[in-house]
């Protein structure tokens, strides 16, 4: 059901010819009211990608007719040209949708792009793609807009959420760059909802916040990530607020579950559970150290609850703690105690994909999880051949 | 030649037991004078081994008699037994040495221990060892005592300069989780020129600062990294600082490359450069994330000039920059200019161990020099089976 799940929506997902196998590579999502209200959460690395560029232009606004995507090509680091090029895009859609009766200019066209970094786009295939993707808008096009936008994903991923006459729904795609700030990732949702761009913006940070912010899955921050919510307000129901804000929350849990377990080359999900700690932010910096610690996610990949591993990478934050009470739990057994040897470590089954590990900081009550990937041969493999 | 090379130190390197599988683990070294002048610096993780935190404080007073040092086991995260075990092999040195007529206590025995984190040392077979190594010192141990240390490392590392009438020698061990703040090395250098701990402490980190802080092999900081530098004045020579830091650095130079040549499944060493950077700390800021990015890593292996991770790695730090400023040569060619498509990538003859990675800012006039190296499966699984 994915973008076309919440009323007041169409989608398209076709092959433009982007991508070299035939494969689906052009995405269309038209919001067709009555509300055009928007809001977008983009990476925070200082190199963005040209559509990410032009998408937190034209979001300005609070207002979004359409988004088009495309795989195969991410369009970064393409400089003048490729900016021009994504302008040329929103331009192209704003045509073909106005001269189909959707009245709307570039500047409500939101644009985002997915695939190798330093190449430009074939344009020609690219407007193509739009004109042949405008034609085959659909009520029911949620389901092949969302296998347009995958790459490395090996299943497309969808979430829909309908509460009291309104419905969130919404696609993602991303399984590798995956780290805080966002991940590498394009994710689309849409409701049905009456709600405003304000009230969109902070539904939409409150939810990326714990959710994509919080899937790290190589520690890789992508200059392409972008979440757009738009809202056309065709169930006549305006939510309260914390309602809104959960089932958006809910969608993009889901969503982020979804990259996790689709993350490439990964055998193992790892379900990082900081507890007790002094401050939230101490328990995701210590949550993102653990992530990110390349030999404790070999050890996860070995099924060896290699725990001193989880000490090493606490050790390397900033949060308060004192490493005599450390204690640190995976699969239920605490195999650390008091920053020491604690239960026997041949009680730890990790036979399951799911893994969790539980870092107890012992200095305060707040906490955090933050979900990763272990590392493996096969995440090699394809990374070292992606772009050849 | 290693640490005997100096004037005035003997050392030894036996087989104690600790390691299963009967090799080489245990490691002694002695400075007999006539002066004992030492200084150390340390890993920067919160979480220190027991060995850390003793030699941390017996270093307080600037002298040490002797260095004992253990593979086999970290004698890290194994709290109060732990540090006693620490305390008893230092003592078991200091007495086995002073009954041998070197009069010393154990406050002046450092000790260095490496090997898997959370597990108690066999302490009967660590204490046999100390005697046995103590019978077998000799100016000619040096090279013994760098095999004794060696965990996963394939080759013992050692390092020698000569200048007029003094020398300054070395040995080194470590293979995995190599990154700023120290890697997961053990070292101790020696020299016979004449100078006070306060003169050995400012060489030596001046030294480490640029050579073994700028190595990076998987961005996991260890518990237990070491570097020790102990003075005889047996040469009778105090050479000028200059000369002394020099010869200092060149030593921990070569060790640290050395490091980096035999990092765990490495196929790649990649010399990061970051030059026109506004400070230098921006450029170490920069060379620390492009030396991290799992992505980047695993593409220098497939011999891919993925410059476009390179970008989105300099795109996550705090440095100063202009992404439409940025410039990337790999091996010498410029295949990002102005942060786009720059020089044809095919010209990037990737088929040799070392890669040069020149990231220019453009944004000042400063630069440094990190060390790392690419991500392979054999990596994965050396360090998925580490402890099992």
């Amino acid at each position: 059901m994915s973008v076309t799940a919440a009323k007041g929506f169409t989608a398209a997902g076709i092959a433009a010819g982007i991508k070299e196998n035939g494969n689906p590579d052009l995405a269309l999502v038209v919001n067709n009211g009555p509300r055009r209200a928007a809001a977008g959460v983009f990476t925070s690395n200082r190199v963005k990608a040209a559509p990410v560029l032009w998408s937190q232009q034209v979001l300005a606004t609070g207002e979004l007719t359409a988004v088009v995507l495309n795989s195969g090509g991410a369009n970064a680091c393409t400089g003048p040209q490729g900016f021009q090029d994504t302008h040329a895009t929103a331009e192209k859609v704003a045509e073909v949708l106005s001269a189909a009766g959707t009245e709307t200019g570039a500047g409500e066209v939101a644009v985002a792009s997915t695939g190798l970094i330093g190449l430009l786009l074939p344009m020609d295939k690219v407007l193509a793609g739009v004109e042949k993707a405008a034609g085959e808008l659909s009520e029911h096009g949620g389901e092949k807009a969302a296998i347009a936008i995958k790459t490395t994903d090996t299943v497309h991923k969808t979430s829909v959420v309908t509460k009291d006459g309104w419905t969130v729904g919404g696609m993602a795609k991303g399984a590798g760059m995956l780290a805080p700030g966002l991940a590498t990732m394009l994710v689309v949702l849409t409701t049905d909802a009456d709600v405003d761009a304000e009230g969109l913006d902070a539904a939409l940070r409150q939810s990326t916040k714990v959710t994509f912010d919080r899937v790290d899955s190589d520690g890789c921050m992508s200059t392409n990530d972008t979440v757009l919510l738009l809202a056309s307000g065709a169930s006549g129901v305006t939510p309260a607020r914390d309602a809104f804000a959960e089932a958006v929350r809910t969608v993009c849990d889901d969503l982020a579950r979804q990259l996790i377990g689709d993350a490439e080359g990964a055998s193992k999900d790892i379900r990082i559970e900081v507890v007790n700690a002094a401050t939230e932010d101490d328990a995701v910096e210590v949550g993102r150290s653990i992530a990110r610690n390349n030999l404790l996610k070999c050890a996860i990949h070995g099924e060896d609850p290699n725990w001193g591993r989880v000490l090493s990478a606490i050790g390397t934050t900033q949060a308060a703690f004192d490493p005599d009470r450390l204690n640190v739990a995976i699969n239920g057994v605490w195999v650390c105690k008091n920053g020491s040897v604690g239960e026997d470590r041949d009680l730890v089954d990790m036979r399951y994909r799911e893994v969790t590990i539980t870092a107890d900081l012992s200095a305060g009550s707040e906490s955090a999880v933050i979900w990763a990937n272990d590392l493996t041969a096969d995440y090699v493999h394809e990374n070292s051949a992606y772009s050849s």
